[in-house]
């Protein structure tokens, strides 16, 4: 194909959802993380030898501002929308930013056979309220926003005696800041009812906030435009996932293109793309990048 | 004192709950339980040699059923009811029995981000309907037993993925066996329907069941009229607790008296029995013997 501005092909293989390509790109890699060890036992540095490059010369790939034209990433669909709703592109929204808080409940521990069940402050009982009344808040906002708890310890941890005790993950994602921010105090005065009404005591400690990443509308349009001159259908969506896009945003108007995954199902040896999708997707990417070189 | 039968004054000092000596003397201690490692950090074996005892003569300890006339356990409530209702003396109408599960949920481990509300299977959400259902079976059933979830696991347990698996414990305690098991049925109910209703599969695994173990009528009976004729109030009462009454109880009618013990406090250093109590106690306890004696 013939560009009037030179094109860069950038594959990036990133297994295990470190982002270190794009980040390297960016110049958002501390030089500490090249040591994690990743799931291979292998730490990045040394992954980054393996396949052949000089972990040492990663500074000379960081690109600056303004380098880039535009940058456009193709990837399945890390959820089952198009799938369900036979769609072929989904035109990337942006990228869902992220809150992460541990919920800590405070009850009081006491003999399960000798304390009446009137007279308990179950921590375990009050978060398990909460793990229902977030799912409860999610879904009864309209929108596609998610709030998960996934991860909970009770404490003691005895099965005779009642949780004192109980720190629990609440993850929540949108597109939008505003919707994080509005369920998130939702939760919150859900969980002080549920405590006041229980005897416990509640308190959520916010571990990180990432700010969700739009997607450019110029990108968006091409992507768009694309899909209907190739008679795709499309629909916009949002992405739950991190992408390099997020980093690549950056340097340059970014967005994505996304293409059904058999059952929504990635990161698994069970992942699989339909050969049609993966040449709509191709396709479309092509016809989206001579759009933005236009 | 003076009694027409001979009046032994055993004093078990079980710290950690472990009633060694009453099931040494009903002869339920099996040697092997004598290498356990207790909290002090010896072994029962040399935990008993350290008091002074021979642990190779153990064996020589254990009495025959119809050795004893009667035996009569008195105790703290290791619960608040007593105080709670001013009442002096706990009439104990026997130990409650327990049944112990390992609850399993089967859902679909998937990505926070990328999973729509509507399309998960999250274990975490339907345990956390079985907890608060558990709560509310036994609060809705009238009696005194209880229904505790102690312990809670979810797999693979990172605030970023659906909860896919989740083990929790179910403890049931009841006087009546009857009803333990009518609890049970009660709650494996609302499991199976939460179960349908979320796409999760739910299993219980049985890991223990210990019937209820009722206190002697005429033994009970002895500390009603003890009570009444020293003028204190009196009230029957389950023991949520284990205790050497229901060892003895293999060798003789048994029974327990319980007096108030401050915040039903227990098994902790803040743990308090009120003077006037103990006596109260000492006095119920030797009118009992008195009565049983004659």
């Amino acid at each position: 194909i013939r560009t009037r501005h030179p094109l860069e092909v950038i594959v990036f293989a990133n297994e295990e959802g470190g982002l270190y390509g794009s980040r390297a790109l960016s110049g958002e890699l501390p030089a500490r993380e090249l040591e994690n060890a990743s799931h291979s036992g292998l730490t990045v540095r040394e992954g980054i030898r393996r396949i052949g490059g000089d972990p040492d010369r990663l500074a000379e790939v960081r690109r600056a501002p303004g380098d880039l034209a535009a940058f456009l990433e193709l990837h399945i669909e890390q959820g089952g929308v198009l799938e369900r709703e036979n769609t072929d592109i989904g035109v990337v929204q942006g990228i869902v930013g992220i809150g992460w808080w541990d919920v800590t409940w405070e009850g009081m521990a006491n003999h399960a056979g000798t304390t009446p069940m009137d007279q308990r402050h179950d921590a375990l009982l009050a978060a398990a309220r909460l793990v229902q009344a977030t799912n409860d808040v999610a879904r009864s906002t309209p929108g596609r926003h998610v709030a998960t708890v996934g991860r909970i310890r009770a404490e003691p941890g005895a099965p005779n005696v009642i949780p004192g005790r109980v720190v629990h993950s609440l993850e929540i994602r949108d597109l939008e800041e505003d919707t994080m921010r509005m369920l998130f105090e939702r939760i919150r005065a859900e969980a002080e009812r549920i405590a006041t009404e229980s005897g416990t005591r509640v308190s959520f400690q916010e571990l990180n906030w990432i700010r969700p990443a739009p997607a450019d509308p110029r990108v968006q349009a091409a992507v768009v435009g694309a899909a209907e001159a190739l008679g795709l259908s499309h629909r916009p969506l949002p992405s739950g996932a991190g992408h390099d896009a997020q980093s690549m945003a950056r340097l340059a108007p970014a967005g994505m293109i996304f293409v059904p995954s058999v059952g929504g199902i990635s990161h698994s040896p069970r992942e699989l793309t339909r050969p049609h999708d993966v040449v709509n997707g191709a396709n479309v990417l092509l016809n989206a990048v001579l759009r933005l070189d236009g």
